[in-house]
């Protein structure tokens, strides 16, 4: 007799009324007409949200900083713009050579395929990966990260992978819209396809980047190129409709990105050009992903594109992909490649490498 | 000449300075003095979520209910709080013969080592689960579920799945608190592995079932008892410190639990009856995982426990383990088990079966 029987006999009908919404399965299939009504949003009060003791010190720094001071400043034009980048880039420079220093990481700047390229290179690469070579997308919405300042990832990449990677220095908005970075990358793709075994090589880049990367493979497909043998977009910028329900939850939490619409959406306007975004080359996650290599996806709690993440994980699933997602407690966007002395930052890095050298021939 | 070269010469120091904390790359270790002074909140607005267009109609559904009713209905005396989980369990068991005919599950009652217990089996078992068996720990933090109403899960993974199921109906707090609810769950799983080769098994559970799933790993490492071949812990209360972030950020976003410190939390209080919450068989979170037999970890982008289910994820990598992590969008706790018909539910307990029959032998 085990049967549940509750202990207490008599139950207010109307209590159980009330329950019955919140604690009830659906196991019949509801008529269509059933959602036609206006769903009810949800309220959410101001509160405050304390610098979490369950991160790293150095993480709690990234996450007590204020706002992005660039998230509602936007230029009215091209050279205001390149007045941010510009701004933003010397900012990035003063912590990038002494990352590589760090890390004992040489960059080489190149052209390949006519594309600027940045060669990054670890002082000591493991015998399994000589043969090996990745290639890095940068991130910054499309706009942000010429030069080395872009090189950040890949420098982490280098040094905590023993990897070497060429970093692409694509064509970007305002002066060269979409599809001026798909094609310089997928052009230094194919070329580098000719200095390593396409399946001795992996694809992957953050935001920006991680957009880059699954449209990569889309055009590797559609021009039949030889696939890699994983990629690693870190939160994708994968959805430029923004339809994701953490553009909303995380809104105002996501100290980087901030709020939807904001700067970094204002200047993928700028690479979008008037495009239709649910284009799939703009917004990958709208594409067809079957025959995706495996895929390592990384991102954060307090992420804006926490969804963006995990849609592009679940759909990778459905298309039977091998696809590992990793999501980094209570880091915003990007976060994990912010601090080289964060325990969090070397894991996430590792954990890319690790998934890459599980994937990758030799 | 591929150095970025700013194409504004002119460029404002106070721009610069003012970006340099935003987007400088931490290359150098900071002495630990950096970290000593207070750190700043984050300071969130007032906002109105609406239900997304990413998730099924079902899911939408779940999203649009209104905060659990009983979530700040904290009943006062142990009678109080047996007449509440009389309430849920009628409103639960509505659905649940209902849901057993839609999976053609049947449900049998019975004892295994003296613990009462509910055996799942499906309408046809493929032949390559003939010889597996899971054991189900069902959620309800540590005081809701008795009997039948605590078999949803364990009716959708045996219906799903195509596996045979024994859950666990483990005595519970208040009458019961730590630690019977593990002691008979152990005692099922021990008795269980005479019905079934260990590395034929499975252990698996959400929320209070996923924090028993890991303590009992935890107690299979202390008694030297063999392991099963994997476990599936969803958005386990596997900190009943409440220390991660998402119990910040999601609060009053998830529908479910809604708060830190609400209903559900007052239950596992019941169940620790003055426990210390860090000791690692309360919140295994903090217990060592080593050893740990491949784990998959579900949760939603909205979920209350999504923190918890990340560090657990985490720390398991941490310790070697091979761990893979399921996020789905916008759902708050536990919502992957709420709608036997919405897609994303098919999906969540497909994705749990396929990683078994990954690692479980035959």
């Amino acid at each position: 007799m085990n049967q549940p029987r509750p202990r207490t006999p008599v139950l207010a009908a109307s209590l159980v009324a009330g329950l019955a919404a919140a604690f009830a399965v659906t196991a019949i299939a509801l008529p269509a007409t059933s959602y036609a009504q206006a769903l009810a949003p949800r309220e959410v009060p101001a509160k405050t949200i304390p610098v979490p003791n369950s991160v790293s010190p150095g993480i709690q720094k990234l996450i007590a900083q204020p706002l992005s001071p660039v998230y509602n400043d936007i230029p009215a034009t091209a050279e205001g713009w390149k007045a941010q980048v510009a701004a933003v880039t010397a900012a990035t420079m003063k912590g990038v050579p002494a990352l590589r220093e760090a890390l004992h990481v040489k960059s080489e700047p190149g052209v390949i395929a006519g594309v600027k390229v940045n060669i990054l290179t670890p002082a000591s690469i493991p015998a399994k990966n000589r043969n090996r070579l990745l290639v890095h997308v940068h991130g910054g919405c499309f706009v942000n990260g010429p030069g080395e300042s872009g090189t950040v990832e890949a420098i982490m990449m280098a040094g905590f992978g023993g990897y070497k990677v060429i970093s692409v220095d694509y064509r970007m908005a305002p002066d060269f819209p979409y599809p001026a970075a798909l094609d310089d990358s997928v052009a230094v793709y194919k070329a580098a396809t000719t200095m390593a075994k396409p399946k001795n090589m992996a694809i992957f880049g953050s935001s920006a980047g991680g957009n880059l990367t699954l449209a990569m493979v889309l055009r590797i497909k559609q021009e039949h190129l030889p696939m890699p043998a994983a990629i690693g977009p870190g939160t994708p910028m994968s959805d430029l409709t923004l339809s994701g329900d953490s553009f909303q939850t995380n809104a105002m939490v996501d100290n980087v990105l901030v709020a939807p619409g904001a700067n970094c959406d204002k200047r993928a306007d700028l690479y979008m050009a008037g495009r239709d975004a649910k284009d799939p080359m703009l917004s990958p996650l709208f594409g067809d992903l079957h025959g995706f290599p495996p895929t390592i996806l990384t991102t954060g709690t307090r992420d804006l594109l926490l969804s963006n993440t995990v849609r592009t994980h679940r759909k990778l699933r459905q298309a039977g992909v091998e696809a590992s997602l990793q999501v980094f407690e209570a880091m915003s966007h990007s976060q994990f490649s912010r601090d080289v002395n964060a325990p969090e930052t070397k894991e996430a890095f590792e954990e890319i490498a690790g998934f890459f050298d599980k994937h990758l021939g030799r």
